[in-house]
């Protein structure tokens, strides 16, 4: 109807006017008013007994209901032409409804009566699929190559517009405490090992000196794995105080269930970072739970004032004033993880305690722990059934107490035998009365060293199966209240961590990574060798068992800094190499920094409450790494490669 | 002072208390507190006669005078040791200075008069140069091997910081403006050609497939050059109506002078983009002067709000409600450049309208066409004597009028005698009478094709000169004023691109990119394939001569889009296939679009008044895409690269 269309083009490519108003922008405020709208079409209602149609015009605003009379022949029969899905432009009066035809929402109460429709884009008759229709999905490999149509769905673009509420929240609330957001390179530099980077082959400059003939070496730069030494040295630098940057990071780990080859972080760091007012707590605390003894207490502030402000404004959730603390020993003796959801109780008891005289005597039981997860039937009602089910695995006896069972269950336990061959019917009765078991309790077994290392333990793991079985079987209804917990006091440097292991080749590796402080406490023991005892000033943020961050206080001290590469981590020059410019930067004033990094895309997954990374993120790659939208990696001609030096493998 | 050092480590890495203020914070209303303050120790100004020292402790936030009394033995021995640049925590008492020593800001008025002092962190005495002495730097290349001690210095810090206070007025006007930010993949396809983009390999899924034997192909990503296609699938899904994003961007430019490897643009696209309340403009206002013609109204507006917002903010200047508009055509006719610089005047004149006559008769003239600059010896005063030592290139001609040369400067010009052979002294008269040419006049002449191509001509390029020479002697100078324009109505194609050139095998190239709309008026000009006749409607925001952005209206319809790509880019399939997901989606109802980028380091540059954007870079790299402080790139073992099916070329 507007400036005619060019013969020659499928879709309106003339002027057309403005929208005066969005199609989730209507109210009854609006009834008489003369409005244009864009949007796409959805299916038509027709109305034969009054002569009209219905349809709804959607923008990624809302949806507003069109009423056409089947007399306004040619806005109807333009209508009646338009596949769903295509772009219109149309122009109308706003129109209250009957008030029985009212529904909830903005739009809902009015109609727009239409008087002109412009065609601005045909969709094609033949869409792979209709966004608008929700209860009709492809599976998610068919909707990841059309990705721009599953973003339709407004469930998916609800998603991304609240990902960018969030961040805009993160950045306000940053500014506002004065931090400053820098942008460190994606490119930085491949290190020896390489492991878990992707490299960016570069043009060597040196290539072109014709005196290194054909023995030209290609050259990489690796894409940054996380800001983490960018950062530090910004903050050695002093030319900021608190740096913040919202952090596109890239990590090459194939095969890991919900990671994306490109992730996003909340990356934090702060100069100056020390004990807080009270600092340091007495070493008596140390018998105390929920106590922050380590240092970072101005980054475990900033950290709890941004969380309680998303989730204030995102959900609506007052959060606490402080989260609570927990060591990692803690967490590991009553949980099983280092990682605890705290929003269920199905603790791990330790039935050493309760041997005492029995693990006197026995030097195997010295350095290993007998403990249990007891089920009772009537106090864990929500759980008994789920755990009567559950399997366990090679390293848990599960036993369903009988009355016969009550009085051997101890003896007749592998478990128990293993740690304490010599337990007799006393102890049995210690355990059962110091437990108060009955018949129907579910007892759940497994021994460990004593000193705890990992992420979990076998009851751990036990005690996460009945939790997940009894919430899939309804039985149990988890809190809605968010459970936020710090994790403090880890071990700096561990041997039991396979994805390390491949680099490590049997020497320490260092638990998050090795520029995390000791605790001052164990600085001695550090320098006397002693690894295992030390423990870092690194705190992990956790939610419903869910880290959903992790960060420390750093050495500062390039002394201490190379001790730990050359004589405890033992690493050689080569290894060294790519940390020379951290070490000199100690060297120069380093203050004393510490910061955390948090998993967007896993707290955007929280918050949108879905359980895939890839429902948070607009564009994302499969879990292979595979791009179905944009068909990549793809191969390249031989040509460009060489130059860059490389060529495929022969 | 505080928890005691341990002994083995050089830092104090013990619990110490809070900072109560910054270095920058205190004020005469601190007077007779007692503050701790940490920061970086300035040299010692020692004052015999009062028997006290002055230090200045330095953090990011400013710099705080520190008085020493030497009779406060622990605290001034403890000064007197440490080296300049370490970080030391200091308790004192804040003190007035006397009147005649205050100095401006915050902190000139006070000093803090210190009795205990801690040593945080011991700087080397062998520092590779003192940032805090900015009178006697090293070379860029030093500085940038110790970028952590440049970024110490406040010019440096200061740009920053500014970046980051930018970055944030940026998100707050667009959020307030309904748009959502949205993060698209760095890790995109590469394209068959793999131009100017970088490739990271990635691990072929197939390669373990074992029927595939040693066949297997490398596969890669490529880093995104611009979320270009992202962003506009994600406008076509309608999942967000206002996209944003500032998108680090990545391209393998070598040799280009202040380029950067990764770069960063504030990228934005939106649906439903037209004319305007006040669309179209009539075709009379073709002839018109400052009209915006072409579609893309709401992104105009939108850029010009942000502009405006932070050139008041940082700046503290108040910008026009509308920038200047001006056609390609008029730009390239009046200035020589398609971002002209419109400071100042010298603009270009064309000769061949005041000889018509001429023109009528000579075919060698009718599509060419002889133009000059006239520098006035009275009325440009300022340029002349850069215009006498400028020397041009071989494509103009610069001739100093006397009185004896008046009359035969354009018959003797071979410029002029090349495009209109036939001219006789009458016509040297109506020139002369037309300029009002004196002697002391400079003219540059030259000649082009009628119809301008490409980014700059001959005295455009002179113009430039003569304004850069006037500007070094001293004789003028600038105006503060920015000179924000628009350039309009761009040609959609070129043959003129060099950079194009090596893609195009003398095909037509975009002169952007190949998903500009073309101006509607010229669709029909499309479609019967007369490629040189379509303008696009593409606009690029100029700033003081400095391009600082550009975008356009997009092409919605498929088959046009189509038709561009293989009718007149005349693409084959295999350089048409990373296009096909855009196409399809087209077809699936894509809303009308457009958007734009800016470019953010070199606005920052504009913004920090530096020539170079490695000023407003964190970390950037060299000319030549090296980074001196990271020691990238590198090389990479054959093993890791085996991982990846390459080797090194042999």
């Amino acid at each position: 109807p507007h400036a005619p269309r060019t013969i020659s083009s499928k879709a309106h490519s003339a002027p057309y006017p403005d929208r005066t108003h969005s199609c989730g922008s209507l109210s009854p405020d609006n009834a008489g008013q003369r409005v244009i709208l864009a949007g796409w079409i959805l299916p038509e209602r027709k109305m034969k007994t009054i002569g009209k149609s219905f349809y709804h015009l959607k923008d990624s605003y809302g949806t507003t209901q069109l009423l056409v009379d089947h007399a306004q022949g040619d806005s109807y029969n333009t209508l009646l032409q338009v596949p769903v899905e295509s772009t219109v432009l149309i122009e109308g009066v706003v129109e209250l409804r009957p008030i029985d035809a009212r529904k909830l929402g903005n739009t809902g109460a009015v109609d727009v009566l239409v008087d002109r429709v412009t065609l601005l884009n045909a969709a094609t008759p033949d869409m792979p699929f209709l966004p608008s229709n929700p209860h009709n999905l492809p599976n998610e490999e068919l909707r990841a190559r059309y990705r721009y149509l599953d973003l339709r769905r407004s469930a998916l673009s609800e998603n991304i517009k609240k990902r960018s509420q969030v961040a805009h929240i993160v950045r306000n609330v940053l500014h506002g405490l004065d931090f400053t957001e820098v942008e460190t390179p994606a490119l930085l530099r491949s290190s020896p090992e390489g492991a878990r980077e992707f490299l960016v082959p570069a043009r060597n400059p040196a290539s072109s000196d014709p005196t290194q003939g054909s023995q030209r070496q290609p050259v990489f730069y690796a894409l940054s794995q996380s800001p983490q030494q960018p950062k530090q040295l910004l903050i050695c630098s002093g030319g900021v105080d608190r740096y913040f940057q919202i952090a596109k990071c890239f990590r090459d780990e194939d095969g890991r269930k919900d990671r994306q080859p490109e992730f996003t972080q909340i990356d934090l760091e702060m100069a100056f970072v020390s004990w807080g007012k009270n600092q340091p707590p007495s070493p008596s605390s140390a018998d105390e739970t929920n106590v922050w003894r380590i240092g970072g207490y101005q980054v475990r502030q900033v950290v709890e004032k941004l969380v309680r402000k998303i989730w204030k404004e995102v959900q609506g959730i007052e959060l606490p004033e402080t989260f609570r603390v927990m060591t990692y020993y803690e967490a590991m003796t009553r949980f099983g993880s280092d990682k605890p959801d705290t929003r269920f109780g199905l603790e791990i008891l330790n039935l050493s305690d309760l041997l005492p005289h029995v693990s006197d005597v026995s030097s195997a039981s010295s350095d290993v722990i007998l403990e249990c997860i007891v089920v009772r039937k009537s106090g864990d009602s929500a759980f008994i059934k789920a755990s009567h089910t559950s399997g366990g695995d090679a390293s848990t006896e599960h036993i369903t107490l009988t009355d016969a069972t009550r009085k051997t269950w101890l003896l007749e336990s592998k478990a128990a035998s293993h740690v304490y061959p010599d337990m007799n019917s006393e102890d049995q009765t210690i355990v059962n009365k110091a437990l108060k078991l009955k018949a129907g309790d579910d007892i759940w077994l497994s021994y460990r060293p004593r000193v705890p290392t990992g992420g979990s333990t076998a009851l751990g793991k036990a005690r996460l199966q009945i939790f997940e079985r009894a919430q899939s079987r309804g039985d149990y209804i988890v809190t809605k209240d968010p459970h936020f917990l710090w994790i403090t006091e880890f071990p700096l440097f561990t041997r039991d961590d396979a994805d390390k292991e491949h680099l490590a080749h049997g020497r320490w590796s260092s638990s998050h990574h090795p520029f995390t402080a000791p605790m001052w406490q164990d600085i001695d023991a550090l320098y006397r060798g002693e690894a295992e005892k030390v423990r870092g000033q690194h705190y992990d943020l956790v939610l419903n068992g869910v880290e959903i961050g992790g960060g420390s206080v750093r050495i500062h001290d390039s002394a201490m800094q190379d001790l730990i590469f050359t004589h405890i981590l033992k690493l050689d020059d080569t290894e060294k190499f790519p940390f020379n410019q951290l070490l000199h930067a100690l060297q120069c004033g380093a203050p004393p920094h510490g910061g955390i990094a948090l998993g967007f895309d896993r707290i955007m997954a929280i918050l949108c409450n879905t359980s895939s990374i890839r429902d948070v993120i607009a564009f994302p790659k499969s879990a292979s790494g595979t791009d179905l939208l944009f068909k990549s990696p793809a191969s390249v001609s031989r040509q460009v490669l060489e130059e860059y030096g490389i060529q495929p493998q022969q």
